[in-house]
C-alpha cells in the first residue's frame, strides 16, 4: 500500500465524469462529483487513513481521530472541475494530499502536530454562482446565501448539497470544524513558466488579485446600406477605438495581465450597424497598488468614451507565507529538484485559506501551459516530483 | 373606389403577419405571405383590375388582359418582410403600384402602352438562402437551383412554392412571361437623407454595389490568469488592431459605407484568452472602381495580419435610367413637390430589373431614417406624395 503512486491514483479517476470531448465534467454535488468523492473515500481507507465529511461536502482524511483539539496542518485541493476540464486540475493536489498524509503517517516519524488532508467540495464556480464554497465553509465564513442559489436547471445549492452529503455519509463520520495552523496546496501550474524555464517545482509567492468588468457602449442600430457614415452612431466602431486604447494603455503597466475574453454585439447581423457592444475585461496583478492603478486607467478611458462600467469581480492579491516558501525550497533541495518562485495567475483555495492562516502552494509544470481543457497534462515524472516535495515538507512541519 | 387612399390600403395589412414585438414577419410562401397576397388579389379586384399569378408567386394586376404582345411598363415592389420588420418596406410600393395603375386606367387618358403592376414574391432573403427570386424569375434567369433550397425547418423552396401558388390560383389566372419596356419602383428611403434635407421625394441615381466578407483571426485560447502577456497569441487583441486599421483606412475613401456588424469570439468567456475571432465587413459604394479600391485596401490589411478573408457577397452597382429620372423630376414639379437625387444604399428589385431594362426608383422619407424594424414609419402625407408622383409618371409614360 505504501508503494501506491500518485499516477495510479489519478488513473483510477479516468472514467469518472468523462465527456464526449475526452475531458472531464464534475460540478459540485453532481453524479460524477459524488462518484469521485466516494472513490476518494475508498482510497483514503485503502491507505489506512480515516475519512470523514462535513456539512458542505468537504472530505477529510487523517491517521487518527483521537488527537487533542490542537491546530492541524492541513493539506489539500478540490476535485470539482470546469465543464470539459482536464484530469489534473484540483484532483492531482487532492490525491497527492491524501497520499502524502498516509506516507508521513506510516513513517517511523513521531507526529508532533496532527496532519489532515482535505478535498474541498467546490472551487470552480461551474454549477452555482459562488466559488470557494468548500474553503469558505471551513473558515466559518457566512454562507447563508449559498443554499438559495439555483443552478441552470433550477435546483438549489441547499437541496443538492444535502442529498450529496447524505449519499456520502454511510462511508464517513461527521466532524466539527478544525483549527488550522497552516495550509499547503499542490497544483499544476496551468501556465508555461516552469516548462519554459525547465524548472521542476514552482513555489508560489502571491496569488494575484483580480478585477473583472463588463464595459458597454450604446449606439444606434441601423441599416448598413442606407445610413450615411456621418449619420451613424456605430457602437462597434466606438468599441474598437476604446479597445485599442485599453490594449495600448494597459500594456504600459509592468506585469499586468489583461484579457478581453468576451465580446457581444447587438443585433450582431452583418448588414446592420451595431447598436450595442458589451465586452469583458479581466485584470490581474500580484500587487494591489498596481491593480488599482490599472483600474484607474480603465475608468478614465471608459469615461472618455461615455461607456458604462460594471465591476463583476474584485479579489485582493493573497501573499503566501514566507516561512512556508522557505520550507518548500529546502524540501526541493533535499529531494534533488530545482525550484523557482513565481506568482499564481489563477485563483485557488489557498487564496481563501491564505487570508486567515499561513499558507503556501507548490506548482508542477503543465505541458504546453494549457489547463481547463481536455488536453491538460503534467508528465508522470513531474506528478511524482510534486508529491515527493509535498511529503518532504509535511514530514518536516509535523516533526 | 377611385377615392381609395394608399394609407387605407396599408391599414388593411396591419393584422397580417403581426408579431409580438408589434412588427411584421411575412417570409416568402409562409401563412402570412399567402394571406397578404390574397388580400392584394382582393384589392386588385376591388379597384377594377385583373389579377394573375405566375409559377413563382409573383402577383400581377392590369386593366385589360387583351392587349397585344407589346412590351409593358411595369411598376411594383414586394410584400415579403425581414423577420420583425415594419409595415412600409416593400408593401408600400406594391400597393401604390396597384393603386396608381388603377388610377391611370380609370382616367380619361388613352393608354398607348400596357401598364402592369407587380408584387414580387420575394426580395428579403428571410427564409431561403436566395434573394430577388421573384424579379429573377420574371427576367427568365436560371432558377434551377432555387427549388432544392431548404429553410430552417427543412422545407424546400420548391415544395412551399407550389403549395403557395396553388392556394392563390383559384383567384387568379396564370400568364406567361411579360416583355418589359421599363420598370419603376416606389419605396421608403430607409435612411435619413430626405428627412434631414426636408425634401419630399428622392430620385435614385444608382443602387450601390456591395461586397461582403468574413474575416477570421486565429490565435490560441488559453487561461487569462496563468498565461503571461508575452506568451499569448490573443485573437481578440489582433482583431482589435486589424479592426482599428480597417476603420481608419476605409474612412479615407469618399462616400464609402463600411460596416462591421457581426463579431464572434471563441470560446467567448471572460477568463479565457480568445483563440478565434470572426467578423463581417460590409462595403457599399455607387462606383464599382471605388468599391474595388476599398476591397484592395481590405485585402492588403488582412494579408498583413495573416487573417483569413472569405467573400460572401459581391454585387455590382446598378445605374438607374437617366431619362426616367428626368420624368420623375418633372412629375414632382407638376404636382408641386420638392425632389433631390440620391443613391440607394439598400438593394431592391430595381437592382435586378435595372440590369436588363430601363429602371427608376422613387423614394419617400423615412421617419428617423430607420427601417427593417417595427418602428419603421413614413408620414401619411409622404405616403400620399409618393403615390401621386408615381401616378403622374405612369400617366406620362403610357400617354
Amino acid at each position: 500500500m505504501q508503494d501506491k503512486k500518485i499516477t495510479d491514483l489519478l488513473e483510477s479517476f479516468q472514467a469518472i465524469g468523462r465527456t464526449k470531448n475526452q475531458g472531464y465534467t464534475r460540478t459540485v454535488y453532481d453524479q460524477a462529483w459524488c462518484q469521485a468523492q466516494k472513490q476518494c473515500v475508498n482510497i483514503i481507507k485503502e491507505l489506512g487513513l480515516v475519512p470523514w465529511v462535513d456539512e458542505i461536502g468537504n472530505l477529510y482524511a487523517t491517521a487518527d481521530l483521537t488527537w487533542p483539539k490542537e491546530p492541524v496542518i492541513l493539506v489539500g485541493s478540490h476535485l470539482d472541475t470546469v465543464v470539459d476540464g482536464g484530469l489534473y486540475d484540483g484532483l492531482y493536489g487532492a490525491l497527492a494530499a491524501v497520499l502524502s498524509v498516509s506516507q508521513v503517517a506510516k513513517s517511523e516519524q513521531r507526529l508532533w502536530q496532527p496532519l489532515v488532508a482535505v478535498i474541498f467540495s467546490e472551487e470552480e464556480v461551474s454549477r452555482f454562482d459562488a466559488t470557494f464554497t468548500g474553503s469558505q465553509y471551513l473558515l466559518e465564513r457566512d454562507l447563508k446565501g449559498f443554499d438559495a442559489l439555483a443552478d441552470a436547471q433550477g435546483q438549489t445549492f441547499g437541496q443538492v448539497r444535502q442529498a450529496a452529503v447524505a449519499a456520502l455519509s454511510p462511508f464517513v463520520q461527521t466532524a466539527s470544524c478544525l483549527k488550522i495552523a497552516q495550509y499547503l496546496e499542490l497544483h499544476i501550474e496551468q501556465g508555461p513558466i516552469l516548462e519554459n524555464a525547465g524548472t521542476d517545482i514552482g513555489i508560489v509567492t502571491t496569488i494575484v488579485g483580480q478585477e473583472r468588468f463588463l464595459i458597454q457602449l450604446v449606439g444606434q442600430a441601423n441599416h448598413a446600406g442606407t445610413t450615411p457614415m456621418d449619420c451613424r452612431d456605430d457602437a462597434c466602431q466606438q468599441a474598437v477605438s476604446l479597445l485599442a486604447d485599453l490594449y495600448r494603455e494597459l500594456a504600459q503597466i509592468p506585469d499586468l495581465c489583461y484579457t478581453i475574453g468576451k465580446v457581444q454585439l447587438e443585433p450582431n447581423v452583418a448588414n446592420v450597424i451595431p447598436g450595442l457592444v458589451t465586452f469583458s475585461l479581466d485584470l490581474r496583478h500580484q500587487d494591489q497598488l498596481v491593480l488599482s492603478e490599472a483600474v484607474g486607467v480603465v475608468a478614465k478611458l471608459v469615461d472618455q468614451y461615455r461607456a458604462k462600467l460594471e465591476r463583476t469581480t474584485a479579489v485582493m492579491p493573497t501573499q503566501m507565507n514566507m516561512g512556508l516558501q522557505g520550507e518548500i525550497a529546502e524540501a526541493c533541495q533535499s529531494v534533488g529538484l530545482t525550484h523557482q518562485f513565481l506568482p499564481s495567475g489563477a485563483g485557488h483555495d489557498a487564496q481563501v485559506m491564505g487570508e486567515q492562516v499561513p499558507t503556501a502552494m507548490i506548482f508542477v509544470p503543465s505541458v504546453g501551459g494549457v489547463s481547463h481543457v481536455p488536453d491538460e497534462k503534467t508528465t508522470p515524472a513531474d506528478l511524482e516530483n510534486g508529491q515527493r516535495v509535498l511529503t518532504a515538507v509535511l514530514a518536516k512541519l509535523v516533526g
